[in-house]
């Protein structure tokens, strides 16, 4: 098993605000608190190039972000991010109380599931809880095998509908569709880890109101061009003139190591 | 003549170790004290698109390039932003004690200086000096309408060898040469504000070693895709791997307003 990380109170502390309330106020929430985090360098990018695992922030970020997952019922992630890393996606923060579930959404059955998946071996030995896989392939239409193997982990797929969307026509799915999917499991609130195009897409205006947090860690280091940026397609007023696509109110901004801890909100 | 800016003297203090010394202990030089600031969007661009004009950090922010300019014998940008942004290039902080020389980078000679050009409007009311255009162009080839009406206004063109580069050949200064023939006018240090090329060319690690400090300030907006992007060429090992192009050392982040500033070192 995994050293354990340990997460300073006081910078705790200093997130509190931005993170679910450990308490639901609300007996029948319309969807899942929202957490939108991620690490970027100066010039946006999560990765020097697609698949490549690349070192950004410091070993503080790093308790950070597990410590933000003990604090949320479900951390997601797309199946990219899954296919290239093969992420433990559990939760190693000294002292907490649960494992958040980890969601994967692919919406067009990419991933293979095998025991040898870090992500599966650590629910084996109960280091930490199987996925959910969200996908818009039918019920009837999932490898009988796959649904197997998940399912003695204790994982499971869910169905959501997904449409061609994009210039290559790709399956994707409606936000909504995702949150609704989680708050019928019962998961009243996920942090959505990345990749990419999973940030990209939720920074676009369609989105913000079904976003509570963003926090987003910034390294001072720039990964040159040609890596995966985070940056939301372009948005035109009625003009057709370019607009920024996006702005966090209520920010604050912690230093942190070497890097800097950006909190905000989306819509307020 | 446009209002005083004021830059409070608690963030003056921070930024102090930053800075140029405001006596110089160095008799004879060898290269003037290069300060390389801008500002961005997190998704590090420093406009909407070229030639438009983006208001990203806050008024304090505004104050703050001003007090920075009145710490500097010089400030440098490219010919490009000259032509999309006509700016004043003054300093116009409250009690500053001088006003810095612009410098413009106009290898292939793109600018023709206008009356009506701001730079050269400011210079007449004395409340800024007019501009030093290094060019490749030689001496005698200069058009001698533009040399006069440079000279009447207290500027003048200053010869730098520049040769094709990149993949399109167009005409580039070493930096080594720029920052010489700054030392030669006895402009011992210099804040170069950008734009694009001239921030991403001085981010090669070619030219590290030239820079002293660099200021970046981030406000808390995502411009979108297709903006004026502030990433350095992609650098590879030995091996054709990507690295990280640049990493500041001794960083320091100061929230300010909205946005944050960042301070750091290129070479250590």
């Amino acid at each position: 098993m995994s050293e354990l990380l340990t997460f300073p109170a006081s910078s705790a502390a200093v997130l509190e605000s931005r993170l679910p309330p450990p308490v639901l106020t609300d007996a029948s929430p319309s969807r899942p608190f929202v957490t939108l985090t991620f690490a970027t360098s100066l010039d946006s990018s999560l990765s020097l190039a697609p698949g490549v695992r690349t070192r950004l922030s410091g070993p503080g970020s790093k308790a950070m972000t597990h410590y933000l997952r003990s604090r949320h019922a479900a951390i997601l992630i797309g199946v990219s991010t899954l296919l290239a890393d093969s992420p433990a996606l559990n939760c190693r923060i000294s002292g907490a109380a649960s494992q958040p579930r980890p969601i994967v959404v692919d919406p067009q059955l990419r991933w293979t599931p095998d025991p040898m998946d870090k992500v599966l071996e650590v629910a084996r030995l109960s280091n930490g809880l199987a996925p959910f896989v969200l996908t818009g392939v039918d019920a009837q239409s999932l490898p009988a095998a796959n649904v197997a193997l998940l399912e003695q982990h204790g994982g499971k797929y869910i169905h959501v509908p997904a449409t061609p969307s994009g210039p290559h026509g790709r399956m994707r799915f409606d936000w909504r569709a995702v949150f609704d999917a989680l708050l019928s499991e019962g998961l009243s609130s996920v942090m959505v880890e990345g990749g990419g195009q999973i940030i990209n897409s939720l920074l676009d205006p369609t989105f913000h109101s079904l976003i509570d947090s963003v926090i987003v860690t910034i390294a001072p280091t720039w990964l040159g061009q040609g890596g995966v940026v985070v940056s939301p397609d372009r948005i035109r007023d009625s003009a057709g003139v370019p607009v920024p696509a996006a702005r966090l109110s209520e920010v604050s901004w912690h230093p942190f190591g070497e890097d800097v801890v950006l909190c905000g909100k989306l819509h307020t």
